[in-house]
């Protein structure tokens, strides 16, 4: 099965998100807008207690974060994807890289970028088109974060959380 | 804004439920299949810190429960609902009644019927139809629920889990 590690923003920044995705993100359906932690990655029901365990650890050696999310990007052109860039605090980072160490493996081999996706799969023009509007509009938006969720993913794609973990910073 | 308390059953059961909702429920996009044990309510961000530590504390009195899909049922002539009956089990009844009870205001009027809705808004004569197909196929599931999850509704319609809650029994 397919689990992944995410946050997701308050009401607020996810309606503003999802009155993009809505349009622009074939995606839109599967999940709410998040910012992701730790990508899709593959576990079976033996090894997800462990995980789970793991990633309770990590959020109590992590405090809550400030999400800012500072304006529009995109990943073009790697991918025609659009999002909002969360600034890469220490915090962010951190949290990022214990969800990256061992147990879980050794670190991506990708710059990890905070980003919560508002448009993706578009074509080359589309893409133009929509960033240009987008950026634009423009986001400048700072909240609190103060937990983190753990999913999996269904067979139709859409995903399902399996827990929730505060960030306490009690053990740090 | 809107809250709710569910449970989601194990990824095989909603793998199960989706694959009917995908063509017989328009709510099929707005949450993964699930029981729900608190319809949606009305709260605001002061008052869901003090209901969320009520559900922590619910959480805590009530152990994990056996989850019985025993067959396909329909809300007719309520509503064109069909659904997977669940086994009114004393456990369930008890979690919903203490969701029910204060400081969440009084017993609902209605007799709860546990369920997780696998087609709805139908016309009566698609009803009458998928009804019939899907009594055929059956169902008899059983499965441990071990948590429950507080949700909040976005503006368009699907919800995010707020927060998770192990159904422990430690203080019973």
């Amino acid at each position: 099965m397919k689990y992944g590690v995410v946050a997701f923003p308050s009401k607020k920044l996810q309606d503003l998100a999802n009155s993009y995705r809505k349009r622009y993100d074939p995606h839109y359906e599967q999940i709410t807008p998040h910012m992701t932690l730790k990508d899709a990655f593959e576990a079976d029901d033996n090894q997800i207690k462990e995980i789970s365990d793991e990633i309770a650890k990590i959020a109590k050696r992590h405090r809550p974060f400030k999400l800012h999310a500072s304006r529009v990007s995109s990943f073009s052109p790697l991918t025609n994807t659009l999002f909002f860039k969360v600034d890469p605090s220490p915090e962010i980072l951190a949290i990022h890289k214990d969800l990256h160490s061992d147990p879980f493996g050794k670190e991506t081999k990708y710059t990890y970028v905070p980003h919560i996706t508002i448009a993706q799969k578009m074509s080359d023009s589309e893409h133009a088109d929509v960033f240009g509007q987008l950026k634009m509009a423009g986001i400048n938006h700072e909240e609190i974060i103060d937990r983190i969720h753990l999913l999996y993913q269904l067979e139709d794609g859409s995903w399902t959380v399996f827990d929730t973990f505060r960030l306490t910073g009690d053990e740090q």
